[in-house]
């Protein structure tokens, strides 16, 4: 393993003290307990905080920020943060009006955020994302996995909590674009843990991984490596077949994000997209909005993943609303 | 080599197709000749056109927008665009103002700018990029290569050309900010050129090359692996040494641009900020103005590259000006 690091042990202390200082307008860190939060504090909304393990980076702390999030707590490399990070953070941006959790369905986060929620003095809900179509139940995952339509709900719910809605509108919010958001990814290496030293699966140079997890987690199948085209329309496919399956339109206005897990050339995303965007065009759907980048990642892992949302009105108009964090940022 | 591919003769073509999808309210592309441009074309102002091979994005097509780009001319990956793309690219975007070229320190790129600018109707000056202090001379170079700093000079000449100015005050902007901007990357890993499909060059786990290209061109020396602190101590320290023997100022007001090569996770990038901000603030800078991402690449290589460029009021004006482009976005 090579790696910029010092001590695997200092080098989320390291990161975020980086982080912090390359964006001392916008955020703060703490740490012991460990978070970060906008710089300035947002009077009379619902605080939207979130978390989870380090190595997707930008999410979450990059997401901090006017329209999107007003505390982020990252735990050690693909580990739970702990509940008193999440109690200092609520503690540190509550302003009145509850405090919003979006937790992104694994185990140890599921059990930390609730038990945060279980001790917080202030009204509190909790959205759990859950986009990933690829299987039910995964190796950290009860029901599916959350990824990178979390980046959709944090902006969405950011910019509605920023208009003062209260709440229950936000957690609504939330769980409406979970329901109309569908991901797949698919990995062609294996990322690989700083702690642990070694690639966390082992892939040979004729397989990918289909429907591959953000920390590594197996997929649906181990196939053959083939062109790209083929690799897309079986993404589009399983989104379509999710939607299909929820009795979901398979037409319309949707946002289309091409999501690189870390190690994915922009020109393959790109081309990637192209095709995406080729086959939702043909099967009916009409791409409104797009993204392409590294948006949530899983270290080192060279792969993508596909985002479809489902947009109406509400969703667009809250995607198209100004942001601007260290990972999003338009209008401002 | 595994890659998101179906042919690695149209990969140029599809991904551009996806860019200008994904893109679509701010550029257009035209193929045959090649060339990325504004969607909205400007009126009277100099026009700004970069060019390269393909492999390093987003430069330079996704700095295509207001306040950077007028048009970009990419070349298959790491191959000279011709100057039929750079003659139709000038068509389409001059603007009565002359035309100036932003280019990067290779002999095929000087070679086929060169070429146009003399076939070119209209009034036109180049700036030639050459911020890489790690050697003189290199594979595909005469002189120093031109690397990161390209990013800075592409906003910063973008902003004054958007102010309405003249071709020469363009131009003498981009000189200004070249010689004023230092960088040099560190290789953990070889890049692998999609035609060829192997690395580039043979590195073992135990080393990394200090001052590599952004095309693998060998940089300084092959050198042990060792703890990022150590590493980014050398980088910084090269650039130090470099505004020295330039007689240039080694305090007062930077921008400290960490850029990643490609497979480089976020979490690394913002490590290495830490230590270069630390390092360049005890040897008196201050780290006015930051930037941290992929914003140059080397298509799937792990590293990363430190750029400082010298701030003066002018400079930092230019920088902070409104930009909407795919790759940099800020006040719009």
């Amino acid at each position: 393993m090579k790696k910029f690091v010092n001590n695997v042990d200092h080098m989320l202390v390291e990161s975020l003290t980086g982080f912090a200082s390359a964006h001392s307008d916008l955020v703060d860190v703490q740490f012991e307990p460990t978070f970060v939060s906008r710089k300035h504090k947002s009077q009379q909304k619902v605080a939207i905080i979130s978390g989870g393990g380090a190595g997707h980076e930008p999410l979450h702390a990059g997401y901090v920020g006017k329209g999107m999030l007003d505390a982020a707590c990252p735990g050690q490399v693909f580990t739970s943060p702990t509940p008193d990070q999440m109690l200092a953070a609520a503690e540190a941006v509550h302003a009145d009006k509850g405090v919003l959790f979006i937790v992104k369905n694994y185990a140890g986060d599921v059990m930390n955020f609730e038990m945060a929620a279980e001790m917080l003095p202030f009204e509190h809900a909790t959205v759990l994302t859950s986009d990933d179509c690829a299987v039910v139940n995964s190796t950290y995952t009860t029901g599916r996995r959350g990824v990178a339509g979390t980046v959709i709900i944090e902006k969405c719910v950011g910019s509605l909590a920023e208009s003062g809605a209260d709440l229950a509108a936000c957690k609504a919010l939330g769980e409406k674009i979970n329901l109309r958001t569908s991901s797949i990814g698919a990995a062609l290496t294996s990322c690989t843990v700083p702690a642990v030293g070694r690639p966390t699966f082992d892939i040979s140079d004729s397989e990918l991984e289909m429907g591959v997890g953000i920390h590594g987690e197996p997929g649906r199948r181990r196939e053959a490596m083939r062109a790209a085209d083929a690799i897309v329309a079986d993404m589009v496919n399983a989104i379509v077949h999710d939607f299909e399956a929820k009795q979901l339109p398979t037409q319309g206005d949707i946002l289309l994000l091409v999501n690189g897990l870390g190690a994915t050339p922009l020109m393959e995303l790109y081309l990637i997209y192209n095709t995406a965007a080729k086959l939702l065009k043909e099967k009916g759907f009409n791409i409104a909005r797009s993204l392409v980048g590294n948006y949530i990642t899983a270290i080192d892992m060279a792969g993508a993943s596909l985002t479809v949302c489902l947009l109406d009105q509400d969703i667009q108009q809250h995607w198209d609303s100004p942001v601007h964090t260290a990972g999003l940022r338009w209008g401002c």
